[in-house]
């Protein structure tokens, strides 16, 4: 029996079970049975501009102790040079090789298949700058309102023919007119059909902020197709990860305050997962979820969960 | 055996079957087998503002020989005076009695429930006009965007506190900001949910429209509840009928061009079909539903078709 299928049967012993009940032998050696971490960023390592306490010194750990490491975010409003500015400033020590983001992640897309075409893109700079710095060309972003009547927009619209992809993101200016230019373009033969996370909601106090999975939906609904999603949990990124940083998936840890995104993606991937309590999802969670009888319910447990990232700090 | 089970017995024979192929007294014995017409308009009655041929001398016959007789729209973006002043237009002799519009549907479910508070109103002057019309205020038509950053859009929303229902129809200025304040107030206990209808889209050459439903779908996904549906195919049609004109379901004909909405309303309130040729769909995809293995499928095959309404008239 080799290292790799000792720790995958070790792990399955502690489903869903807490890492502080573990002896300090036990993580130490949880912590050696992965090489590749891959954490998501809000809730995990910082709260809007506020690092997490405890976790830019694990992360920084990880990198020392020489394990590979990707900040893994659904965000599609910021290019990896703007992830990799905030982490520094919240003292994490990555550069932007540890960055993957789905704006990224869309335009690595298009650039492996060869794309040479236009991009209709629903979204902001986030990915407009990352589509510009793999040379491919956009149009669509920004305020497009109507303009007169529904009729004179629709009779002033003029295909651009070199469309041959929508991309479809967080966009603060979707609007019908965009919806209508979309949809349009998703019904010509060939055109690629891309969106980088399909995030229902942020809540707030008062308030809720529509996810790009909402300007998703709209766009599905009105173009009858559905698209390739970059984010999380689909294993898009996992095809990525494995084939651009050779990476095994049995040696890999996701990190994850969602268990419907991160923990479901490292599953997808048959990465190992961990639960951390600073986001949204708690151990009461994890226990509903072992409780059912629904099999993609009970996929949600994660590996192991702990409080904060910060914790782990005494045994690295 | 009375009339009305004799008549569907009969009926369950002719499932499927071309009116055209019956003897001449077995389609007078059919015409006789019902004193309540319900029609869709686009695509049965007229094509944009062409009435189709024979199509009014039917309407007039049936409400001659005394039937009751409804124009049933899923279209939200006219008051039902709208569609009369078009009707008439066109040579129907109909009054605003005959004309059953999803926007006054939404605002007679918001006076039957005794609702007295204001309505968020994703839609247009088709909406707003028939609340004026029972006295419902309403906040939220026309344009509405992006003021600034995102974060000051959301700064700037204060919620309006006598805000008790959303309703959403089809609206050219629908935009993220829109979506944010629906989301926000349908997350507000008690706050009721309407849409008028749920139709995908429009295509057009090089072109498509989106329709309500892409719109009801970004909000659903957002607010994370399910709407009460005015429009086809949903039933909630026939509670009206049957209540405010004393209509019998088995003594009624939904007359339509597209067996996702028409015809199934019709089978959803155990109503007589007819499927006209002259829109969507044709007696091939009655073929095709029929030979379906899926009882949702076979549920789309009306009673009887025939190539267009007009084709009745020799029989009135």
């Amino acid at each position: 029996m080799n290292f790799v299928s000792r720790s995958i049967s070790r792990m399955a012993k502690y489903t869903g079970k807490n890492l502080a009940s573990l002896s300090e032998a036990e993580v130490k050696q949880w912590i050696d049975s992965f090489d590749t971490v891959l954490t998501d960023c809000d809730g995990v390592i910082w709260v809007d501009n506020n690092p997490l306490p405890g976790a830019p010194e694990v992360i920084n750990k990880f990198i020392e102790n020489g394990k590979k490491l990707f900040f893994v975010t659904n965000n599609s409003t910021k290019t990896r040079p703007e992830f990799v500015e905030k982490a520094v400033r919240l003292g994490f020590n990555v550069t932007i090789d540890n960055i993957i983001s789905t704006a990224y992640l869309a335009a690595q897309y298009l650039k492996n298949v060869g794309f040479s075409k236009t991009v209709y893109t629903i979204g902001s700079t986030g990915i407009t700058k990352e589509l510009d710095a793999v040379g491919i060309r956009h149009i669509g972003i920004g305020p497009d309102t109507l303009q007169g009547t529904l009729a004179d927009t629709v009779a002033e619209f003029v295909p651009d023919p070199d469309v041959g992809a929508v991309i479809v993101g967080f966009d603060e200016h979707f609007s019908f007119v965009k919806m209508l230019k979309a949809a349009s373009y998703l019904n010509l033969p060939g055109v690629i059909f891309l969106a980088t996370n399909t995030d229902e909601r942020f809540p707030m106090p008062d308030r809720v902020i529509p996810g790009t999975g909402a300007i998703v939906k709209a766009i599905v609904t009105s173009a009858e197709r559905d698209p390739i999603v970059m984010g999380k949990p689909n294993p898009y990124i996992c095809d990525v990860i494995r084939k651009q940083y050779n990476v095994d998936p049995a040696r890999t840890l996701m990190i994850g305050d969602r268990c419907n995104t991160d923990i479901l993606l490292g599953k997808n991937c048959d990465f190992q997962t961990l639960l951390v309590e600073t986001g949204i999802h708690k151990a009461v969670d994890i226990e509903q979820y072992a409780a059912s009888d629904d099999l993609d319910t009970k996929a949600l447990v994660p590996d192991v969960y702990l409080a904060k990232l910060g914790d782990l700090l005494p045994f690295l």
